[in-house]
């Protein structure tokens, strides 16, 4: 019997036990945003620090001006392999409203469906203590086994996920040389679907812009001024509808340079997995893809840049009507970023094409907001290729490369602070409610994803 | 000496007690939009009733359920020429900012130019009681010389006008046979310029539309289904910038329908009489005229029909940045209608282009704003020549018939509820200061306007 095929059997032999701790985590309101919950996200930090030392990964308590961090390590230079940074967030949502929760959300149980499958019902039970804990216990099984970890873990513990990261910045700043690994594993995000794991490997980037067009130096009364003055809502609707011309596409000089076209055995997998398009838009009420007309939506929302008008505002926007032709017209604007596309290069053309556009009466100001390339980790990583095969034998499918249409701030961080990749391994699913009454976590998303983490560790380890 | 030439005798050399009657009539602070000054507001009509009669117009205050009317005639089947109906306001504007007046807004005096030219300095001076006692002193000139007015007249002098008018429909409905005439005179409007009197003879009428549209359900996050769903500001901006060509002008089928040329005299007169664009734009810090491209800005105000955009909303308008796709997004949109647009087919062929552009995911919802056709005495109308001619004589140029950008809701309501055309004969000028602080009229407007009406009513009564 393999040292990981022991490892596994302990996990399992071990699982009560392990969905215990989880309780006791779950049972402490660690919610950070809320200053009421202040001791108890302390509370959190203290556990989660007294667990990890307890297991073998000799953890502290850290101070910041917010809520603290938890750092462990257990590192040993001789070990193979990469030395990994392992990040969770201790901290949860808040629980309202309060009256929609089918039971306490910090009295978690085990509720089981027809079907006979359970979930874990409680705030943080996916979001994020479920997910840091399948990383824990599977670090738990692997020392106790075999008196150690397949490489060196050093761990990252956040008390603020959910209010900000207001801490995050001059934490890793001030312990660069401690955090900085070679690879960070971050577990809070999904799987593609109840049977299918996944591993993120693509973050949109984001640029911001939020622009204010003014022509008369005042309101101006349409009658007396309608049709001879320069109305800046015409001037900004040209400039918006000339973003994108008529299949979708945006029309910025360069804005696909550094686009990258995915490989064909990662949307091969896509299409045989059948991303569900009717159901993502019709959840919605949308039927039709919005996006660039040869694109289809999973394409549109991980792997193709956007152009997004987010707000627009000018005139009179309140009840009844006022003929008033405006001084100023103001929207915010914002790109989602894939590949190596620059942020301030599309920053610059998007400035470029507004002053182009603009007619001699009228004046426009750029406020800038954002500002961060798309993210990936490269198909041809051996970490990744490594992490895919342990998950495609965890769960007997093909694990899928998936994207993220959003950002998930800590992975810029480390890669712009720490000079670090991320690969994202979730056990999330899209039904999990996080952030809302009812949170649950699949009980076969945390004891899988604990074996998951077994294996990967050990996978990471190897050739 | 002709009864006229009679009449401005006694005009001039009784001027210097129609101007005291007029300080009377501005000391009254008949602020009708505030209640605390409604015994003002009686005061003011009594004092008008009083003084109509006593000319020999009998004349009543009539109730409403705000501010009282005042109505007088002095009728006379056998008379030439139309029976008219005059029409002025007694009421006047708040006088916030007080600071800022150089004396007390009801206190009026007269202030000696430089050049040795008068003004009249009071609120109300101009808009609309300097006005409208240019009228009645006209009238009292003729009946105290000749003993009689040239032709039939009734006088309708309301106190809402400066608060929206509330009880005018009600009242011209109840008293619809005894106000109904064969033409309007108000005075209520301005001059070319100093020199040169004018006749308002085009008023825009106006369409306004509220539309919404709606893509998904609810606001979604721009990570989550940027590129995918359909946003509607895309949608609303795609609209907005689909209404004008590059030419400016409106693109809706049929929209220039009823426009028409003005007769050659009227334009070659604006060329000779040399509207300055450069002021008019320039002093709201624009240069260009922003209509149609062959147009100039005098016709854009006057003679042609406009599309504007009043008010646009949608998606996160506060402070920092929101990435969201909105589910909706509004625009108000109006158009000012010229000769005989039709407002109904113009709201019709409006939403028919907007149902037209709508993608197949989004829904549209119109709110109906306003909807009247412009207003314009036929430059054919023997009244208009006599108007014309008498006005030309008096001031020595000629006189100017020119456009109103904006719409005056009596107008309206005389040609609609009454059936009767309205000359729009007044004496200001554009920088008079009306509803601001230091509200002049020129003293040359007010005598010369008394000796231009006593000319019209002349002019009226002759074939």
């Amino acid at each position: 019997m393999s040292q990981l095929d022991r490892v596994l059997s302990r996990i399992d032999a071990d699982f009560d036990a392990s969905l215990s701790r989880l309780f006791d985590l779950l049972k402490i309101k660690s919610i950070s945003t809320d200053p009421a919950f202040k001791g108890d996200c302390r509370a959190a930090a203290d556990w989660l620090a007294r667990e990890l030392t307890g297991i073998g990964i000799a953890a502290t308590v850290r101070d910041t001006d917010g809520h603290p961090m938890v750092v462990g390590h257990k590192t040993d230079t001789d070990k193979p392999g990469p030395h990994v940074l392992f990040y969770g967030h201790y901290d949860v949502q808040p629980v309202d409203p309060l009256d929609l929760w089918e039971c306490d959300p910090f009295e978690p149980r085990v509720v089981t469906r027809e079907d006979g499958s359970k979930i874990i019902v409680a705030r943080g039970a996916a979001d994020d203590k479920g997910q840091l804990m399948t990383f824990v216990e599977a670090a738990r099984a692997w020392i106790a086994e075999t008196g150690g970890l397949p490489v060196s873990v050093s761990v990252l513990l956040e008390g603020e996920e959910e209010s900000g990261s207001p801490s995050l910045h001059p934490f890793l700043e001030a312990n660069q040389d401690e955090l900085s690994c070679d690879l960070a594993l971050v577990c809070d995000t999904g799987m593609w679907d109840r049977e299918t794991p996944a591993i993120t490997t693509m973050l949109r980037g984001l640029v911001g812009e939020q622009i204010t067009i003014t022509a008369a130096d005042r309101d101006l009364h349409s009658g007396m001024y309608g049709g001879a003055a320069r109305n800046p809502i015409h001037v900004l609707s040209d400039i918006i509808a000339g973003l994108h011309d008529e299949n979708g596409k945006v029309t910025l000089p360069h804005f696909y340079d550094g686009v990258i076209d995915m490989p064909e055995d990662v949307t091969a997998l896509w299409d045989k997995l059948g991303f569900d398009h009717e159901a993502f838009l019709g959840g919605v009420n949308l039927k039709h893809p919005a996006g660039e007309a040869d694109r289809s939506a999973l394409e549109h929302i991980w792997t193709r840049p956007t152009c997004e008008i987010n707000g627009i505002w000018g005139g009179y926007t309140g009840a009844g009507f006022k003929t008033v032709i405006p001084s100023q017209a103001h929207a915010k604007i914002s790109f989602r970023l894939v590949g190596d596309q620059d942020p301030d290069q599309i920053r610059l053309a998007f400035r470029t094409y507004v002053r182009e556009q603009l007619p001699d009466d009228c004046e426009v100001t750029f406020s800038k907001h954002g500002g961060s390339p798309a993210l990936r980790l490269d198909f041809d990583s051996p970490a990744l290729a490594k992490g895919r095969k342990a998950l495609s034998e965890e769960w007997g499918k093909e694990a899928a490369l998936i994207g993220c249409g959003g950002s998930i701030p800590i992975v810029g961080d480390f890669k712009s602070m720490l000079g670090m990749d991320s690969m994202l391994i979730g056990f999330g699913l899209d039904d999990d409610k996080v952030h809302s009454p009812n949170e649950k976590y699949e009980m076969s998303s945390y004891h899988k994803g604990i074996r998951s983490w077994a294996r990967v560790l050990d996978a990471l380890s190897r050739d």
